[in-house]
């Protein structure tokens, strides 16, 4: 009888587990789903002002100038996604401000054809809102986490549509060779809810069509030469990203008087090129994937993401790291003989996975966003990617718990 | 100079574990393609023969007998899949006459009648073959696991047809909530070789087609209740083989006996049957996806496979737990008022979730089996099913380094 309480109770602690996290997911995901598509709308919105007015693009300085202000007055300056992963880690406070803040600078770099992604500021401003729900619920330092993780993946979910991907990442982006298990069903059911929510608010999934070679050795062994090339991109991505932040912030001390500089820069070199590497440039990846890209195009974007995110400006460098995977790919692919789509399909996610360290994530990003046909090419890219990508990074705050070279128990940081 | 020679030599690191892996991985997988393909033929002639010659059913006896005397003879009694996993965590021996044994006991098996599957000897033999190579070319410490996991993979992949279940797979089950990340190159490469030798030697991969309801929250809410009963079912699955064991064990001490007397009892139940439940039933698990099951057909299963395997029958618990997740999920369905060959192919993956305790295995398996339409809900179903199922499993060796409830490390033994 005492057995059978105790099988009972242990039982009963997993139902509540799943209960308690189907509740809090949903409701975090909730949140983050309508905060997320608001977001989303937001950049869409300020990506056709700029557009349809030309003239916008020359008030980038103002634009940054007001960027720099806020996080001072906010007393958030230096905060980023960076401390959303430490507060994972080490249960930092991920500070709530940080939401508003980051939404509407991000909108603003949109606005004035600032180079970055949206994905930064998604895992921030996910990050910040389930830290505060769990904060707000007084849950316990094993939980906390937990619901950090949640609100990111949520966010991301509503803002790509793509919500196996969101959990996942989440999961795995935190500590390199490590993923987070226990936050599986939370996540998953956030992602979901944040999912549903954003279709709801009509905000379109991101998915391309590609044409895929059937399995065959001879492409195999070029799709493993292509992936070695976009894991040097991605070191080239991350290590190009952090020098020139260090530079700007070396020789320009003055945030105010960096921002402006970068500004004026990056002005000139809009004026230099098409305005391919303003903003986003979800069409120019869409390009691409359908076999068109300029040879230097993800140089150049490189270059103004760069200066975009080390001056000062604020966003995301996920769908900056699609953009030159897929410009690249699509390029390379030409010089081995591999159809140009499919290459650009290829870059794209592997030089996703070179930057962040996630090949579980970045294997489902290609189902989610190419589907299923192709599964062994991209797994194959991935994981040569996330092994020759080495301890490089784009977040500085990833641990590495597990060596990639063999089994074995390491713990140090990423690096650029 | 000094820096750029230590930064050549840091990337030099990389690619040269790159190539030995791309090397090893492809010669493992290359020997366990061909040892596993052979294997998948001879199982299947085996199947053939019993199923042409029904006279056959009554040698089970002497087949059990020969078993249990070929694992005396060898000094490999006792020894299975829990010695392959404890290998990979300690180091142990993977003693090299396991790979002809299992081997061999499983055609008899599978030949007389046995309810079994073929991919716990896939994975002794795999593991065995893996082992056995690493240790002929001197691999450390740290590599040798890796090696072993290689071969699990390669002849996985090549019973299959699915090689990144079996890349993910052979990562994820040794330890319940540790992914081994420094495999996936070594383990990816030997599972596409194994794929492709498994091809090219005229192996089927195993595919299943399944028409899916698009993603809607009420569909949602049914999975979720379906996962929750195959979790259940799985807890029964693990704990059913492993009384069934035990009790085999305690009243019958001598093994020739035990195999004597099970076999008899498996011939009389066959007789009361119609035959679905002897072998592997992949025809019985194709008739569940394609919405036809006898309502206790999964319980059937459960007691055959666990008088086949207590009794000392070989092969393996994963066909197995297919066929009683397919034929329960089909059931299942049928009360929820799910499409019944999407419930069987969600309590496929499911019930196999719930008992090995690999969600994102699980996962892929649905993209390989059924192909990427239905992620959301497989994604749903496999991590309610991998919460809900707590520590029980099928491999005693499994240790869980993380726990399931919440972000917190444990050490500990799945139990059954």
């Amino acid at each position: 009888m005492e057995r059978l309480k105790e099988r009972v109770a242990h039982i009963g602690q997993y139902a509540v587990t799943l209960l308690k996290w189907m509740v809090l997911g949903g409701v975090i995901g909730l949140v983050g789903g309508i905060i997320g598509s608001l977001f989303h709308i937001g950049v869409d919105t300020a990506t056709q002002v700029r557009l349809a007015h030309s003239w916008v693009l020359y008030l980038m300085p103002v634009g940054g100038l007001a960027i720099v202000g806020l996080y001072r007055l906010t007393k958030t300056e230096g905060k980023g996604t960076n401390d959303v992963i430490a507060s994972v880690h080490f249960g930092e406070q991920v500070p709530g401000l940080l939401v508003p803040v980051i939404f509407v600078s991000t909108v603003i770099t949109h606005l004035c054809g600032g180079s970055a992604g949206r994905e930064g500021a998604a895992l921030q401003i996910g990050g910040g809102i389930g830290y505060q729900a769990g904060r707000l619920l007084r849950l316990g330092e094993k939980d906390l986490p937990l619901a950090t993780l949640c609100g990111m993946s949520g966010v991301f979910a509503a803002l790509f549509g793509t919500p196996l991907t969101a959990t996942v990442f989440a999961l795995e982006v935190i500590s390199v060779g490590v993923l987070y298990y226990a936050g599986l069903v939370p996540c998953l059911t956030a992602a979901l809810t944040g999912y549903l929510v954003s279709v709801l608010m009509g905000v379109p999934p991101t998915r391309f069509t590609v044409t895929v070679p059937g399995l065959e050795v001879r492409t195999m062994l070029l799709v493993m030469v292509l992936a070695l090339l976009c894991a040097v991109v991605s070191i080239l991505f991350c290590r190009g990203l952090h020098g020139v932040e260090r530079l700007l912030k070396r020789t320009l001390k003055n945030p105010y008087l960096r921002v402006a500089v970068g500004a004026a820069v990056l002005i000139g070199l809009t004026l230099l090129t098409n305005g391919d590497y303003n903003g986003a440039g979800m069409e120019v990846i869409g390009r691409a994937i359908a076999g068109q890209a300029d040879p230097w195009a993800w140089v150049w974007k490189l270059l103004f993401t760069a200066i975009t995110i080390g001056c000062g400006f604020k966003g995301g460098e996920v769908v900056p790291s699609f953009f030159v995977g897929a410009a690249f790919g699509c390029v390379a692919a030409g010089w081995l003989g591999l159809p140009a789509g499919f290459g650009a399909a290829m870059g794209l996610v592997s030089v996703f996975c070179g930057a962040v360290n996630c090949p579980l994530a970045s294997i489902i990003l290609s189902v989610e966003l190419f589907g299923s046909g192709d599964l062994l090419y991209f797994a194959m890219a991935c994981s040569i990617s996330y092994l020759i990508s080495g301890y490089c990074g784009l977040y500085s705050s990833q641990t590495i718990l597990y060596s990639k070279l063999r089994a074995e128990f390491i713990n140090v940081r990423t690096h650029e």
